[in-house]
């Protein structure tokens, strides 16, 4: 199934969690650290009491390089024990010119078997093309970012009065000809969803920021609601999956993904 | 040794070469094909001849990720050949928020042992600031590119008048308290390097686009020698590494770098 077909599939079905794997070996309970690989055993409890309301999961691939080959071996195992029926995102924010930006398709795409992936937009077209060309996978372009210093860069005005990041969403739009591009926006304001809308519309969304970073998903849901949009999800990462610390971790983590979902 | 300092000893004896490590396997000649790991074996012949006149070798990680494992254990395995007094560079391409970036830091320059590391502007100091507090390392971050769709996002102009790209230099060098951060700059036009010279002045610079891509060494030379800057390192990969396919091809190499050097 292509990637975009399987958001959709999801997301009509009311689901719009995207779980974030941010697995940071110092934050996982310590009853895990004496298995084979910790990480790997953490994302598997993880997956098994949230699948059943997750629309995707999200490698957030720093977490697994810092760890060197176990990181890799971590990446891998939990990329094979995701059910095939969710979104598989790798949170790489790959970026780079022509022939690189091949090879980095081919590593996530191909070598690695991600469904979607994250990108830099700062290089433009070239950094992307090679990704889009995978019709059967999605690549989400940054386009606002959660995070305080966003505004460095991403909120400079251009001299056609548009924010850098107002142009990026643009031009995302304009290279989706084969409707396997989407956009990164961070959902810690909600105002700021509501006011670039119109740009966002027809793009599948990835939205971070959720739980530990602010947001709201509540007012997310009933935004979207409100303006017929179905196709986004919403990442929840370390308030969610370190919801439980204890022996029985992962009921914790059961219960806040029920009470996210129902929210 | 710092990162910056090595970067200086090597370009104070005039060398300015950094040899990139785009290790295609698709392109490494067809006799290594049946070693343990050809690209590690290629890599390894290739440092062999060219280390006398390298400032620096860059790693692109594109390379190694695509190969999986056997990538994976290529680039340590090159990282561990290389000399401890050139400088190594990962071209990683990294960005990210607070922690995340932290994870990425760590992953660089910790896990794997590099000096030095490539990164994306677009989120601004969040996403390089981890990086920056490793004092003994050295980040480039991206300023202008060498590919044709620099223009869609790297040269917008702001409402100040200046290039998007101009920003990014300008905040490097706010940023830039512990003198670790340099900036990479494309070499394909000169016009361009000499119009924003007074940008880059007091960072260290890493220059793609020489060979392949059609920048000139010589002139890149001739034009800083003229206003008195030292510390920059061009990167040329493909037209070099790539200069020999048979047998001896590392011979070809070691004269092609002769002469780039002497160029």
């Amino acid at each position: 199934m292509k990637a975009v077909e399987k958001l959709n599939v999801k997301t009509k079905e009311g689901k719009h969690i995207c779980v974030g794997l941010d697995s940071d070996i110092s934050r996982i309970p310590g009853i895990l650290l004496n298995e084979k690989n910790p990480v790997t055993s953490f994302n598997k409890k993880i997956i098994d009491v949230t699948k059943d309301l997750a629309a995707a999961y999200k490698i957030n691939f720093a977490f697994y390089e810092s760890l060197g080959r176990q990181g890799f071996d971590a990446l891998v195992e939990t990329v094979d024990y995701l059910p095939d029926d969710v979104l598989i995102i790798a949170d790489a924010k790959r970026g780079d010119i022509g022939n690189t930006s091949a090879h980095y398709a081919k590593a996530v795409f191909d070598e690695l078997g991600f469904d979607a992936v994250t990108l830099h937009p700062y290089m433009g077209w070239d950094s992307v093309a090679p990704f889009a060309e995978y019709e059967e996978k999605l690549s989400f372009i940054l386009g606002l970012t959660s995070n305080p210093s966003a505004g460095d860069f991403e909120k400079q005005i251009l001299n056609d009065g548009k924010y850098l990041f107002q142009k990026v969403i643009l031009k995302t739009g304009e290279w989706n000809k084969k409707g396997n591009l989407g956009v990164v926006f961070g959902a810690t304001k909600l105002d700021e969803l509501k006011n670039n809308f119109e740009l966002l519309r027809d793009l599948p969304l990835l939205l971070p920021g959720v739980g530990a970073q602010g947001g709201s998903l509540r007012e997310i849901k009933e935004f979207f609601s409100s303006v017929g949009k179905e196709d986004y999800i919403v990442n929840i990462s370390r308030s969610l999956i370190f919801a439980g610390g204890g022996k029985d971790f992962e009921k914790a983590v059961e219960l806040k993904m029920k009470e996210y979902h129902a929210s």
